[in-house]
């Protein structure tokens, strides 16, 4: 697809607000990449697409994560982690992707997972850290990711899991799995 | 067995520091059990021969693990948590322990895991907060505790988490079950 007229279509499946967050990932996902030798163009398909399936109604995701037999387990978890999975059929079903490493960016944007490649990686860190992510730490895992994907990767996902548990906020098992990863890999800067 | 006799042979297979810890352990627990109408002698069973193995040298863990087919996953995860498993098989095959829910309070005094029994949570609680213990928001521990053994249990193991995602040390994925069983349940505090 024409990429102007990929990007209206994403725009108009979601608020302004949203659309220019997916526009910094997309910005920082491409600064990354070419920064530790990614190829651009997965990198600019994978945040393009990572929230299309955002704004949708939480019982509609539900329906078709049962019809796509989507992971099961993510149905009793909270909602804000619905849209990966779905963003991924989108993606591929009405855009033609079919590129599987760019789908599991998308898929696993919100949760990681183990053995997450590169890409999927990028994508996580990239939505974690964009310039208009405001929490105290971002900077250090800004400059992190200069060094190291793989190191930003395990700070971000220590640090996602340490403010859902002091929130009391349900882990999803697949997080946890990501971070015992990279903190048995040592995949962490210290 | 005698429990003069009993308490003698616990004893001699650890540190006198351990041994101490494991009496205060089983102070905590009667106390506990009596405020929250528990069995006492499974409370005391439970504490006694939770640390039974916690003396024993790490191949020999790992060897009895295998022999008993322990989960085993346990054996990827750091050896801290190996003795539990297998000071259930010592407390039922030495011991005659046959009541499960004393083997399994025994079995999951490290991780915990989901569906956790009232017994359970008691050891795993007193465990935690008995008067030897000291570090930062252990009295409000102790005073969950007296409220509720569910409250107590919810708020260690989301207390256990932090500290060892602080650490960047692996979580045993049975104590994020644990925790989400705890705060989707909603049997935490606040």
């Amino acid at each position: 697809m024409d990429p102007v007229k990929l990007k209206s279509e994403i725009e108009n499946r979601m608020p302004a607000k949203r659309y220019e967050h997916v526009l910094r990932v997309m910005e920082t996902s491409v600064r990354l990449a070419k920064m530790h030798n990614l190829p651009v163009e997965k990198a600019i398909n994978a945040a393009l697409f990572h929230d299309i399936a955002k704004a949708m109604d939480g019982a509609l995701l539900l329906s078709i994560m049962e019809k796509e037999n989507v992971d099961s387990r993510l149905s009793n978890f909270h909602k804000e982690l619905w849209h990966a999975p779905v963003g991924a059929i989108i993606a591929r079903d009405e855009f033609g992707i079919a590129d599987e490493d760019i789908l599991n960016a998308i898929r696993y944007h919100t949760t990681g997972r183990t053995n997450m490649s590169l890409l999927e990686k990028l994508l996580y860190v990239s939505d974690m850290i964009e310039p208009g992510r405001d929490f105290p730490g971002v900077d250090a895992l800004r400059e992190l990711a200069e060094e190291s994907i793989d190191f930003a990767m395990g700070a971000c996902i220590q640090q996602s899991i340490l403010f859902l548990v002091s929130k009391k906020v349900p882990v999803f098992p697949d997080s946890i799995d990501c971070y015992n990863d990279h903190v048995k890999g040592k995949t962490t800067k210290d």
